[in-house]
């Protein structure tokens, strides 16, 4: 069997182009599975894995936990709200003491960047980086890039456009190196402020007029506006941002093509999108969400089949 | 198999005599089981249901999971304090996003009246209601009228009171609709500025006399003082309104006759009941609760197998 | 088999010598099978336990968890944050309601002194004591008397130093306990404002003199300053206590001689001891965390044998 060529998912600037294919041709195989009847498999009956948030998640965290349920883990859960991390315990002492309880894996979402590369430095499991602060989101840049190949065919020399709060979007960088290894034509259209400081060194070109961008790409990603991650004024307000690089029916119509819509979630309706986008033709956004749980699986069977870990193929 | 006319349980109102016997027929089954030793059936083992719950609970929720845990199925839980929905998604958003993950029912409670109805027209999940605002809570009903009926043999020509907020109580509204299919005269006792307007539509008469009201009844179902849900002062203080409308030994020794005592939880011990009547032979509390846990097995699989679903009959 | 002599663990007060002999022989086994690579056993796959946690916890709460789902119990878990309690339920209607559920067993934490011993009255359900207040943590002293045990051979006639905050710790209560039936001799230093009334009536003797404490003990458990717990000042500020009470490799070079160090978690390196001893040869930290799961296993697992149950002895 293939192999992936890392023991942790700490981000996909880690990852090769052979990595990518490998847990795409896995996922495919996992959306297969998950759209039968009976959507389980008994693969890692005897791992168990510890999903430690830090920060609120809806749709990462249950997309998360049915893709272990679906490959038979146990799975255990916690969330910084109800646990003692603020009784002033550090990071890694707490997962040192989660993993003397013999866990064999982490799923970590934290705050702070780096968390998931201090922990994979500090212990002796396998860590999952299912978002670190403005850094970055690797699960989540897979599932764009297998919806986006499901759609296109391939990647190679497409034109995709990020559009929004690149500055501070975690989803973004991770799409970005993914993006790059695949072989796609990146640009980004945000207001000046929100440009990252370098980001031509990534191959990424900057395109503040969304029109001339819109035309120019085969799909867009648009970010959420992320107000709770600005800690001063990036734009003026929301209405403003809207009217200038809020995606709605006019910027569409005006471009005489077919493009394909791609959004991280959750969805401000009317700010960066509106709604009759949101549940148009173009838009691929629940497949990016379906997608998402079989990326799971493929990246979690993958890390674990990389362990010392016997898996079960029934 | 008998069939429920209806694909979701989104209220009492929408089912009507059949569906309320085939689920009584169902639940005293499920009862049969859950006294056994081995407490579980693996019918709904291919099954994933999602709890979303946008209010606090604590009896409703355990008893949702444990009747899931029972029939086998997967089960996936999210509260709204951790969850993102205060990032400003919109509950059809978050709901269709679980339901791209494949889930294949939804438990709902959430303090908007209606949202289980809006839910069950904008996405294609089956939606079950465990309470919306001060709508309805219809597997409370269902399993209050299940208690009634074991003890009083037939539902049908029995006097049934109910005392305190009817205003603002989804138990109420869906006793009242069960009630009336199953033929029950219905009174309500409360201050008169607790009684819904119009309410004698649905065949309830109103008695202010608390006295009179307990001597005409065979079974009393006592409503909690739910301050939380008052936008105003509807009686001067707790201690006023548990002199009037508190049940307490003195005003069932003046009736001079046996009756039984049901409350939904949680009870405040003292304010609408005294604690002697919760722990006394009259009360059915206990098997209210446990009954519960029935009612929701009961309901689970009767509408799993309205689905494409294929019930493991082992 | 053997049995306990208790049918709750309410606390290591309740318990004789042959039942902390018993945990040991049966923890033993469990930690045996939790460093196989198929870690479970379905000894307990028809009992449904409920984790109750009305303060904060991630160590025990996920022990617990772990140990649970190792046995094949079914496990409902909740937290006081987002339960109904603030809805003024007293604890007994709580605990009373998810009975009436048919729930076996009760894992308490409670912030009153005592809860577990009201409930175990009021209730028919096994109940286990997973900290009440500053009053006791019985499974935490197992399992600290285990590890001990587990390095030095024999606890009999042992010198146990416990360092800390005793005054407000159950960690030390339970541990007074524990080891007095073990046969040990307990000392324990620190800020005569912390030391409790009557101690010595529990064969506690007090040496204010940490250095001379450390050359006369085996081992040393070092308690958690709990700043949360304390409702006045019992010492000037951490930097000072640090100094004086505070492990560091100064105080241990000094006393020339080789010393077990524990600690309960979780950790304020830097103010009770200092980052380099938590992670010395000495240290034995997380071999009680890992000794915790198969301590609560062992515990679990012979309460369910008390009850009418049936173990699946595969």
């Amino acid at each position: 069997m293939d192999k992936l060529s890392v023991d942790n998912l700490l981000g996909i600037k880690n990852l090769n182009k052979s990595d990518i294919d490998l847990i795409f041709k896995t996922a495919l195989h996992f959306k297969d599975i998950i759209n039968r009847p009976i959507k389980k498999v008994p693969s890692l009956r005897d791992l168990t894995i510890a999903n430690l948030f830090f920060e609120n998640s809806t749709r990462t965290k249950i997309s998360f936990q049915l893709a272990q349920k679906r490959l038979g883990a146990d799975v255990v859960n916690f969330s910084s709200s109800s646990s003692s991390v603020n009784k002033g315990e550090s990071l890694v002492d707490t997962v040192n003491n989660i993993l003397a309880m013999k866990i064999d894996m982490i799923v970590l979402r934290h705050p702070n960047p780096g968390s998931p590369f201090l922990l994979s430095q500090n212990t002796d499991s396998c860590i999952i980086n299912a978002g670190d602060g403005s850094h970055e989101h690797p699960t989540q840049a897979l599932l764009d890039c297998f919806s986006l190949k499901e759609k296109l065919g391939e990647i190679k020399d497409k034109n995709i456009l990020i559009v929004g709060d690149v500055l501070h979007s975690r989803v973004a960088l991770s799409n970005v190196y993914a993006l790059n290894l695949l072989g796609a034509n990146i640009k980004l259209s945000c207001p000046l402020s929100l440009v990252p400081r370098d980001i031509e060194l990534l191959n990424v070109s900057v395109e503040t007029d969304i029109n001339k961008a819109l035309k120019w790409c085969d799909a867009v990603n648009v970010l959420r506006v992320q107000k709770e991650r600005m800690i001063k004024s990036y734009f003026p307000n929301n209405r403003e941002y809207s009217i200038l690089f809020g995606l709605d029916i006019n910027k569409l119509n005006r471009i005489k093509k077919d493009i394909l819509i791609l959004h991280p979630g959750p969805i401000n309706r009317g700010v960066e999108i509106t709604s009759d986008l949101v549940e148009s033709n173009n838009s691929i956004i629940l497949d990016q969400v379906e997608n998402g749980v079989a990326i799971r699986m493929a990246v979690i069977y993958l890390l674990a089949s990389k362990m010392n870990f016997s898996i079960n193929e029934q």
